[in-house]
């Protein structure tokens, strides 16, 4: 929650952590989206979720659905399935959080929030659980992938060393939650960018770090300080 | 909470995060002041609060709330107010924070933790809050200030990128509890002194960072490091 | 939570944070080790806490306990009794904590997490409390203190500014955990060999730091970074 706050603080967004359901009512139709993450799920969350993401959907807010280790357990595989149910503008994951979403069953060899897969190994399951969903579907990986079921687009910034910060995976997904704010009729495009900006972000980053600290910290700085011309010289995006 | 941690221990102070209700009759009166932080309410958190309060007052024990985005919703709010019925020694909150607690109403157009505010449009508020409540209400931002509902101080030192960092404003509250443990007689020089070293820090690390990332880094060396010299050479502050 | 998963990442460990009694049957058994943290403790996590570590013992993982301000209070002090008696394979505490147990009482000075006495203070707490538990006890401190309740070892590497850094005895638990989980049949070298890494990366961390902050960056980095020589030419182990 730290890391995801102070990436959207970097990038210019207002974020607030609302964790009550007593808040929801009166605090999300405020919010210009709703990011909701799974990843220290437990039973007493899932209503609150529940209500915001119908509060969110209600509103015509977008939000943003990170499924972090879907397939980890039963519980937590069943609770993202049901959220994915509830028209999540994007949905951002590693390449073995969408194939266990896509396969809808227990990932017997998941070993909690590292993949185990290359995100285009899920390039198919991704586009199929676009087309259920009705959602823009994210693959993270050394190429991240972005599909709304017709069209794949590869964005290739970024650099492996994020793997080893924790919440780099979440911080990324919020950051498509405040670009999907800007224009949520153009969430194909803001998910590509966010993905884009974090990769340019990291490899600015990596530049000046000695390891996974340095380049939390540098990383944080860099997307603070990007600019138009940086993003444009550095971004690379391609049609798969 | 890990900043704030860190920045009471790098300004030598001994930092423990007590959560349960269970452990407040024990561990409350060994403490030299009580941190009250709303951030992350939920309902389940609010007897804890209660009782660790009415522990902290028995044991004459000085306590300080922060009042996290306190206008966000009206069961956030509720439960602020009713915490600032039980004594605080100070409340520090930014302008919109404790105007909304001042006008004791929601603030329809709250955006959560960050301020809509100059400090300065919040020096009567703070005035009448300190009157009704008999706390030291301090405000952060540009200038911040200090109120007993007579005198009014304003702090001048800090950087404004400090607002691209989360739990900036959380830390400087727990240092004003760390300050107000000293000499909780002298809780009104103790809260202006803790947002002035806090500020001082602050613009030493500016000159070292490249980023909010950074600035964080340096902000706490910084504290840890401030020697008397330092403090009362770059120490700004000022009767309003 | 955020500085534990780091320092695992940075040695190359995968570490995932399950909170929720739902999640355990399904994902306890494919963990290599499980780690078990009281620091923030609620009476709701004790029953989680309680079938991961039965989960653990029945499908023969290892599992480490960090009994975090032990003494505290009486409903910590009592879970944390209540835990070493479900046979952990290692404790880790500072010499307050340990004694704290080994005394099974409350230590009515204790001022939460930051020690009182120094490691070596603890030598013979730690064995009498190893042979009843049957678990490896270390204490941390100046010097880092490991027992299997015969022998006695003496880790010596480490720097004095970790204790301004908040989690890194968690963080240094972790490691253990990590280490324990590659060979558990050998997990009194992989506690000793666990905390002399962390203290070695902290010693080389600490050349390049100007504060707790920048060491904490600095410690990960150089963690991450460690070589074999560099590990042996540092080490410094020493019987007791």
């Amino acid at each position: 929650m730290d890391l995801v706050a102070n990436v959207l603080l970097a990038a210019g967004a207002s974020p607030a952590m609302i964790h009550s359901i007593e808040e929801i009512p009166d605090f999300t139709p405020k919010a210009h989206a709703l990011y909701i993450n799974v990843g220290t799920l437990t039973p007493d969350w899932l209503p609150a979720m529940k209500l915001a993401v119908q509060v969110a959907n209600e509103n015509k807010k977008p939000w943003v659905l990170d499924p972090v280790a879907a397939g980890a357990s039963g519980f937590r595989l069943k609770a993202c399935l049901e959220l994915l149910r509830t028209n999540p503008t994007v949905v951002r994951g590693n390449a073995s959080e969408i194939m266990a979403l896509f396969k809808g069953s227990e990932d017997s060899n998941s070993k909690g929030v590292d993949s185990i897969h290359e995100s285009t190994d899920a390039v198919e399951a991704a586009k199929s659980l676009a087309q259920i969903s009705g959602s823009i579907v994210a693959v993270s990986g050394a190429v991240d992938i972005v599909t709304d079921g017709q069209r794949v687009v590869g964005a290739k910034n970024g650099v492996s060393m994020l793997q080893k910060i924790t919440a780099t995976g979440c911080s990324v997904t919020a950051l498509i939650a405040a670009f999907v704010a800007i224009d949520p009729s153009r969430a194909f495009e803001a998910t590509v960018s966010a993905l884009s900006m974090f990769g340019v972000a990291s490899e600015i980053g990596m530049d000046m770090a000695k390891g996974p600290a340095s380049l939390r910290m540098h990383l944080i700085d860099s997307l603070y300080g990007l600019d138009q011309a940086t993003v444009l010289h550095r971004v690379n995006i391609s049609v798969i």
